[in-house]
């Protein structure tokens, strides 16, 4: 790529920026798409600006905002799971900026200014070099004695990270531990789950046997049980119900929107009673749903009680009266084999995965493993399904298993256009598949609540960027492009290797740009959330409830988001000693996010669950991955350089491990476990203890007639024993 | 080695072991010897024998009292750590009768049979062919489809195993619950040990920072704390008035015994106060020490009153009024960062390491490792400090660095016997050395009780003892002895080796034979600690606690007897299939050795420490490594053989890898921490809070006068908080 096709394609993207900021200066000050720009706030109870009009208001007040606020806010408006988020990027953007400061004023020069011409891009057949490579390591010659400066920068750039990811996991271990010992009565905090139950002795039930068995260990504080029943029946019947409800009030709207206008009388709505409501019997909706209601209430309710009596499982929430002992009841282990009586932490009532819970021991381990050899094959082999589909989508297959496309396809200028695009249409199918299928697969393994299930997934994304767009991208295209060079005199592997590197510095300054300008131009702007929320609101929603699901803003998404932000990360930290100059764009990438994001987390995204913090020890890990990485390319880099003093890095490749080894040992424990200190602190109030055990009710056994203390099923109150002091 | 000369070593081995065998049989009928013999019984007040006299008895009596003693007798007089160590006899013996009972039959034959004389003993220069080898697999042509017999045979030597140690884990998992939930009061299991207790707010005393700690975290089980001073000097004060306290009791009993002879004076008995006790000032022996020890009285209470006052370490015990709430407080964790209030199992009193106590966090883990490398070098470079040592001992140096020894050297006999055997003197000092200086490392590591030091270094010589004996004399040997050949043609080094291994066979069965007859007898005869006692109380024994001092017969001592057993499980394992005769020798070993320390843990050996079984995980692992090492070497081997379907043991080894998997994940966690359901069973009694703390109480601060509650000292007690339920 020469100079000015970068300039080009930096333009382009900046013009796409400003566009959709001005769209946004336009949009958002228009009430109507308040909603869209301002849910969060609006669900809050809140008004959308503190005061001022819409009129009046400037369109770049939200900067000020962004700015001003403080972590607190955000940890009231957001959850300290986004806090924590702006703790990750303020991190990496300190490290960039702190590199960026003493790298870019002394490598930039040193480099520009080196006579030796650079005898290696002889041997590359097509030259790569630009005026952009000049102020790259490229252009130094070899065993220059300029290369020490690039030598101490590498050791700079790495104590920086050091020391501010070192800060930044005080920081949010004080935040964990802030969010754990509030006096607030969070329900999570006082129930532990209970799984792998082994099978009890004849004739008991499993509540029995739970109750008792936990009574005889926390006599003074267990208070009572919930066994995880086999919902599928129930949630069916729920579903059903719920949606009949819904069609019911939508009917209705539409009945009294009909009567308004001249026809006193109104049309009563009719629907058709078949497949997908397109064949059948034509009914009055009205009648029909209210009569559908009628009769799934009374099954609802005996399906609720068979479900909660017999369908009990080998798993179980506890609850308990105090903070402490379901803090340590949730790290100690309970029975002597490891898989019967496994106690864990209770998830968040929200983010319960109610199905994973009764998977057993070993069959979470092996479903552990077997996904990741998937992962891992899909990481090494993903473009294996791709060319299935693509083999799939071809011309000559499409006509034979898709007879109907025939005449299409027969058409000239399609089959052309088909035929070019079918595998890149494949692979970006299956790239934007991919954090599903992740995400999928992680829930497979049987892990029990939402928010682990999306680092586990975020992990794997990580690696799948990594090793695919960065390595695949420098390695793999270098070695491919020349492939002839090398065969022909393989020791010359190295210089072509040397050369290249700097050379995909560019493609790489390029890919950040768009990422920021276009991605971070989306985010604010909310163009596409926007444009559906308008159509849905003009064709599909009938019901205030239907608008509100419209509009509903979701949240910011961690299992993409983190590792896209990290294979930034990745990217800018191994080039920012080869080609400095990638560093302001990783400071604009880090900076505008962290300011676009923290307008979106203050305004715009409600969360989904609250893990406090428990995403950073991943974030933390991968930073040091990608400075290890950074550091492993530097070693190979200054060998390739022929710099015989390269191997004076290796100590700071063993003070990554060494840093990484403590930070675990040190802050690890506290994010897995709850420390008992933090929560023995006190409570605001006695906890209203049957208020905590209702949270956790799935909605589908949520009834007003199924009473607990009828009968011994799986929620029902146990007489609780007189405590002994 | 030929059929005759593994005779002869055969037959020396058997004579000795018959000559052991009947001293023991005509010294233990001795009633002098009865402290020897049956120490453990006499502790325990017990007659030696159950009824009958010494003469009328049958000197092979101890056989069927062996046989017949149940495993809850070996608990009770030897504890679950004894018990456990027939566990893993019986096991590995029921490994090697299973395994001998299919292959001696199947595979002898089918080896001896074999029509195709061996080719491979043409490649070795001087063959080592001999009758025992035509029984084993080196017997077999390349490639013979009799292979197949010894392909399954390696299968069912891996079930055999895996299938009974399963069963001993349960087994012994089963012990150790029974053992952890009885009834009976032990100290251990209501305490916790308290490390790395951060810097207190100031003003306050150790003792107070961890009672507040303490109390708030819980404030219903929270009995009182003892923290860990620097007993340097009072240790020093308690050993010197110990020491005179005893010199004083010799110095009565000979002024005692020197009255009664004729001389009713008696003559009152001197010593010098000089060096050792050589030179110096003749002193009245008894008013000397009398004086002295009313000197140090004092002295010492006024050290022990400064210690406990300003001394305090950040180190602690804390005792809880509950068996539930100390065993989950030891795996609890109790601050966000765990390198501060690191909180884990208290050990037994009487193992307590109070100097590894006050070791931080990280200095521990700093240890950990810096031993850890040195181990490997030590295992890897063994010869290194030999060779530097005999460097030393040559003659030259000996004369040079020690020249009183001139004389000596210049006499030419002992000259070339000091030049001969000087080396082999180093090597044999260092190997006997070795364990010692694994414990010494071991506990370097910061480990705070005896029992872990001795299963860390039990682990350690394992590996020392495996790769140096086992591998080194197998393929160490083999490869310098064909050196040459190898280097002309290197092709040749498979079936060299194939034809060496069986070889190396016999040498390891004498090795076998030789480690039961002579190691076995030695043992059950006693004759090394017999002759010792009887020469210490002749000239060195003068008050009754000097000759219980000299009988007293220590422990079985794991931490050399395991490694030994395992090289010898190592060495079976690996060629039980190759060459099937060397189960029988197996067989015998742990068969004898079963015998013989049954008797001698019911008679002899008075255990020191009681860990309820945890060193099993420890020899579960290792027996487990052995079964690889087999695997791969059968592998090799079959590979080495030209069998084409040797990669069907690929599957086994797969086996192996996940079998211990299993079982680590199912079982080990309960010997890691005591599972709550164990510890939360039923007291005999209320526990006696003040007599659990006192039995922590070293030695040394014990004292009459010394008053808890006068001073808020480590050990004061703490007004308890009345109890809320």
């Amino acid at each position: 790529m020469d100079f000015s096709s970068f300039l080009t394609s930096l333009i382009t993207s900046f013009v796409i920026f400003v566009v959709l900021m001005a769209f946004f200066a336009w949009l958002s000050s228009r009430p109507g798409n308040k909603v869209i720009y301002y849910p969060s706030r609006l669900l809050k109870g809140m008004d959308p600006f503190d005061g001022g009009s819409y009129a009046s208001r400037n369109p770049f007040v939200w900067i000020r905002e962004a700015l001003s606020s403080s972590e607190q806010e955000v940890i009231t408006m957001s959850g300290v799971d986004t806090a924590v988020y702006f703790v990750f990027l303020s991190t990496v953007l300190g490290i960039l900026v702190l590199s960026g400061i003493v790298l870019l004023p002394v490598l930039l020069p040193v480099a520009a200014t080196d006579k030796a011409p650079n005898t290696s891009s002889d041997t590359t057949s097509n030259g790569t070099f630009s005026d952009l490579d000049k102020l790259s390591m490229g252009n130094l010659a070899e065993k220059s004695s300029r290369l020490w400066a690039f030598l101490i920068a590498t050791y700079w750039v790495s104590i920086v990270a050091y020391y501010l990811l070192w800060k930044a996991y005080k920081h949010v271990s004080a935040l964990r531990e802030a969010a754990l010992m509030s006096p607030e009565v969070r329900a999570e905090q006082f129930a532990v789950l209970v799984r792998d139950i082994p099978p009890g002795p004849e004739g008991q039930t499993r509540k029995q046997q739970v109750d008792s068995y936990f009574k005889s260990i926390y006599p003074d504080a267990f208070y009572r049980s919930m066994i995880a029943t086999d919902n599928k029946e129930v949630n069916k019947l729920y579903e059903e119900l719920e949606g009949c409800k819904k069609k019911l009030v939508r009917a209705e709207t539409i009945y009294a929107e009909s009567k308004t206008t001249g026809n006193p009388e109104g049309t009563r709505p009719t629907n058709k009673i078949g497949f997908l409501g397109l064949i059948g019997k034509k009914v009055d909706s009205i009648e029909y749903y209210s009569e559908k209601i009628r009769e799934l209430i009374p099954k609802l309710e005996a399906e609720q009680k068979a479900t909660l009596r017999d369908k009990q499982q080998a798993a179980a929430l506890v609850f308990f009266s105090s903070r402490v002992t379901a803090a340590s009841a949730a790290q100690s282990l309970h029975a002597t084999m490891l898989d019967t009586w496994n106690v864990m932490e209770a998830p968040e009532p929200r983010q319960v995965i109610w199905t994973n819970l009764t998977i057993k021991f070993f069959e979470r381990q092996t479903r552990q493993y077997i996904i990741y050899i998937i992962v891992a094959l899909t990481i090494f082999f993903y473009m294996i399904p791709i060319t299935f589909v693509s083999a799939f989508t071809t011309m000559q297959n499409l006509k034979k298993y898709l007879p109907f496309l025939k005449p299409v396809v027969k058409i000239a200028a399609i089959r052309t256009v088909l035929e070019a695009y079918l595998p890149q249409i494949a692979l970006i199918v299956f790239l934007a598949l991919l954090p599903k299928l992740l995400l999928f697969l992680s829930k497979l393994e049987g892990i029990p609540s939402q928010s682990h299930i999306e680092r586990a997934a975020s992990g794997k994304y990580f690696y799948f960027t990594v090793l695919n767009v960065f390595i695949g991208v420098t390695v793999g295209g270098t070695l491919f492009a020349t492939f002839k060079t090398i065969e022909k005199h393989p020791n010359s592997l190295l210089p072509v290797l040397a050369a290249s590197l700097p050379g995909n510095a560019t493609f790489f300054l390029t890919f950040v740009a768009l990422k920021f300008f276009v991605g971070y131009g989306l985010e604010l702007s909310r163009i596409v959330p926007l444009i559906i929320f308008h159509l849905k609101r003009k064709y599909l929603c009938k019901t205030e409830a239907d608008i509100k699901e419209a509009w509903y803003p979701g949240d910011l998404g961690y299992a993409t988001r983190v590792p896209g932000d990290m294979l930034i990360v990745t990217i800018t930290l191994c080039y920012s000693v080869i080609a400095p100059l990638i560093l302001p764009f990783g400071v604009v990438y880090f900076g505008l996010g962290w300011l676009i994001l923290r307008n979106q987390a203050l305004k715009v995204y409600v969360p989904s669950y609250e893990s406090y913090g428990r995403m950073w020890p991943h974030m933390h890990m991968r930073i040091l991955a990608a400075l290890l990485l950074y550091q492993l390319t530097m070693l190979a880099y200054f060998g390739a350089k022929k710099f015989y003093y390269a191997p004076l890095l290796v100590p700071v490749i063993i003070a990554t491990l060494i840093f990484c080894y403590v930070c675990n040992k040190k802050f690890y424990g506290f994010f897995r476990y709850p420390a008992l200190e933090v929560a023995s602190h006190e409570m605001k109030e006695t906890p209203h203890m049957e208020r905590i055990f209702r949270t956790y009710v799935p909605p589908s056994l949520c009834s007003e007639k199924v009473e607990d203390d009828q009968f011994e099923d799986a929620m029902s109150q146990v007489s609780r024993a007189g405590s002994f002091a």
